[in-house]
């Protein structure tokens, strides 16, 4: 891959300020076209090896344009709050919102070459970091980025050269960062490697461009040109149609799993004494398990979904109920803000995920999309159907991370629905509780219903399985969600 | 001032229950109603001994109110992140947006009587501490925050027995923190402190609750009285006028420094080959300053304001063309976000404060009040009035944490900026720096000279002083800005 690139290429001085004028112009049209639409953000990130001019180009970059809608992030040594939470959270923290561009000088490429290169990672793990940046990428292109990918190269003996130049050159000798000094002692593995990221990292939708770091001028013009070419034919889309990646494959509703909703026995309840006999003890022990020394190593996340008035309100506050309430936090879900539609859907998420040792609850949750979103037309088909992966990925990053995830669906039927609504309508201190949407809603009781069972079948993972609580008893849910906590966290524990 | 609360009240269980029921029901509805409303947040300040039910009462409340709308925050050991930035920054990332309510379980009262009575804190420190929660909570005040500060007392009789009762219960011994256990040693000493605190820092927009914690049922009827009747009484002010503390002297615009303006001797030019000269050597200083070690001990924050056209863009471009775009970041201010707009005004200036070692660049800043807000009348004239003050604590703030601040004034004349807009208009790629709002600010030109001037002469401060630039010139006012900047470091450094 690097061997086909022609090494060497250069341009004479009078050739690159000619056309540096026009590119600086036209880059700067492109920049506030994108600024003034808003409508996607554009993320570059920079790879290479020491000394090609990765740091050099980002500087002109910002010369050239209006440096003040550009964001660089450099991801160095992670701080305590990025260390407390899934490794993928600094990324997700950085990412440039819509009209906006964002350097990422080092990114998930840089780390999983240093893991291979320099740490314990091993050749199946660079794989499996090849793919989670594929996941991540058809993501951000899905829900919008551009994206560009450079590979600043160098042969091994220029980049000698450099590395020991600079090195002695007080002026610029900001430009080496100690990871370049050690893929400067190291640069055979570090090639052979890089050649085998890129070359299966490359995509339609988010391709590699090496560029030969040799020439100053060389090298500036090409980036330049690509971003530029790259800008104007996104900006020319836009409003055509949306960033799509690859087609998905429609989803056919699945009768099957239909009947495993209509499957639970809603009878299902406990009497008072029971109930509080049982309550207390689930509390009891979500107490101490919450005080467990273990704990410090894990994350709770609990996240409730459900029908309308199924009780969700009840069963958090039952849960809470065990807990001092500087152990946990509340995050209700309504509709997103400015700054949380600038970015994916799932950015909302993300910047709620709890650091270690901590309890979240999402009352409502990222399945928004694929229930009310989808029933009541708020995203597109192509959104809610492709909703269903990224939600899988997303939860695959919290289980990697230590994260105890455990998502209910409270249920209940038409009839108790009704009750609880009527009930709703004639308790003053309820009142909040019951608007003109709920009975919207319930007019397609079928087509959420629909939405329930194609969520639990493509995201009940062994590592996120769905807890299916009946709910027509308030008690029994109540009972049934604290010990379905409980029994995560035991588990949890013993795993370790 | 303990001594003076009633020692030992008690309610029983029936009038306990009795009230609870309709106080439950009142407090929903507040907090419903404040939710809607939106237009100012509440914050609780949880204090007092050990053993006094701070923990349980904010659990009541939790379980008496909506906890969805209510964010508890703990402030133990700081993270990282925090302890590289001013100590208020902790405090002002967790304030609750309008709408909501927040309980600071531990804030700066905590921390100041951790300091004077277990640290190195001596009474001079402590009256500091309780100057600057004043002026904190007097500008959160004025910007519409409704504040419940909250003593749980107890005697040290009553507070010993706890102690060793809880200390021995395991359900419910996570009720004590480590601090609880250092209080309960020297009972007498932070008791003897927190009377001088409280003493001084109640005041009518923000008083003291003392709540003897003896009795469970007195105590949660106590401060659920409190804060429903707090919560309506601020509900019904609500629309009819602001929040305001206390009346503002106003203000009269000094003549004298309208004329340090009308001083300055625009003419002041550099010629090419000089300019390249100093610009070369100027950003050279800096490049290196940046990259001394002793940088790591301070953070760098340079301000930009100026007429329309002044170059501010173009002096922002030579002092970033000096450094390595990892090593700073540009803050653009434009007009607030959702987000932003659901908290106090400087707000979102803090979110911006970067961590030490490092360099943020606002184009355009927290002067927006003083300046376009309040020409254009974006803000009330209290408003604008009282954030000369809040800017002023604000750069205290950060002077005290190591930052070096740098604040710039651009100045050209009038004619210089009309040759500018006509000249933008007629640069294709420099047309998008031109505005219709730029020429009606235009008209208000002597408007804006009498804002800067009360600008400058109020907050002109030794430890942040307005360096006014001679714009006029372009080449001069670059030079200038760097000089500024790397004087000012070295200053810094000097003073260590």
């Amino acid at each position: 891959m690097f061997e086909s690139a022609e090494i060497g290429r250069s341009v004479d001085k009078a050739t690159f300020k000619a056309e540096e004028a026009s590119l600086r112009e036209a880059l700067l049209e492109v920049q506030y076209e994108l600024k003034e639409k808003a409508n996607f953000p554009v993320l570059i990130l920079i790879n290479g090896v020491e000394g090609a001019g990765k740091g050099e180009t980002v500087k002109l970059l910002n010369e050239w344009m209006d440096p003040r809608l550009i964001q660089v992030n450099t991801f160095d040594a992670p701080t305590e709050e990025e260390l407390a939470r899934p490794p993928a959270w600094r990324y997700w923290r950085a990412l440039p919102p819509k009209g906006q561009m964002g350097v990422f000088f080092g990114n998930w490429y840089s780390q999983m070459l240093r893991d291979r290169v320099h740490g314990n990672g091993k050749e199946a793990a660079l794989d499996q970091a090849i793919d989670d940046a594929e996941r991540l990428e058809r993501m951000l292109c899905d829900e919008g980025t551009l994206i560009f990918k450079f590979w600043f190269h160098l042969s091994r003996k220029e980049m000698k050269k450099r590395f020991n130049a600079l090195k002695d050159d007080p002026q610029r000798s900001w430009l080496l960062t100690p990871l370049d000094v050690q893929q400067s002692k190291s640069y055979g593995k570090y090639v052979r490697h890089a050649e085998h990221v890129l070359r299966h990292s490359s995509r339609d939708y988010a391709p590699w461009y090496v560029i030969d770091g040799f020439d100053h001028y060389y090298r500036s013009l090409a980036v330049g040109r690509i971003l530029l070419e790259g800008l104007q034919a996104a900006l020319e889309r836009t409003g055509q149609e949306q960033n799509q990646s690859t087609p998905h494959t429609a989803l056919v509703s699945s009768q099957d799993n239909r009947g495993l909703l209509d499957r639970l026995d809603l009878s299902q309840a406990l009497e008072k004494h029971e109930y509080k006999k049982q309550l207390a003890s689930e509390q009891a022990r979500l107490s101490s398990l919450m005080r467990d020394k273990r704990m410090q190593r894990h994350t709770l996340i609990a996240a409730f979904e459900g029908n309308d008035a199924a009780g969700k309100g009840g069963a958090i506050r039952r849960v809470t109920g065990a807990l001092d309430p500087r152990q946990y936090h509340i995050v209700p879900v309504a509709a997103p803000t400015e700054e949380e539609r600038a970015q994916p859907y799932l950015w909302r998420f993300w910047r709620n995920i709890p650091a270690r040792g901590k309890f979240t609850i999402f009352d409502r949750t990222w399945y928004g999309r694929v229930l009310v979103e989808r029933v009541e037309g708020f995203c597109s088909e192509v959104e809610w159907l492709r909703a269903y992966n990224e939600i899988n990925d997303f939860e695959e990053h919290l289980s990697n991370a230590g994260v105890i995830l455990v998502k209910f669906w409270l249920a209940i039927d038409q009839d108790t629905q009704l009750q609880r609504f009527q009930a709703r309508e004639n308790i003053p201190f309820k009142r909040f509780k019951i608007t003109e949407e709920d009975w919207r809603n319930r007019e397609k009781w079928d087509d959420y219903a629909n939405a329930v069972s194609d969520m639990v079948d493509r995201t009940s993972s062994e590592i996120a399985p769905w807890t299916l609580v009946e709910a027509n008893d308030k008690r029994f849910a109540r009972v049934k969600v604290l010990r379905t906590i409980n029994d995560a966290i035991e588990a949890a524990f013993d795993k370790e």
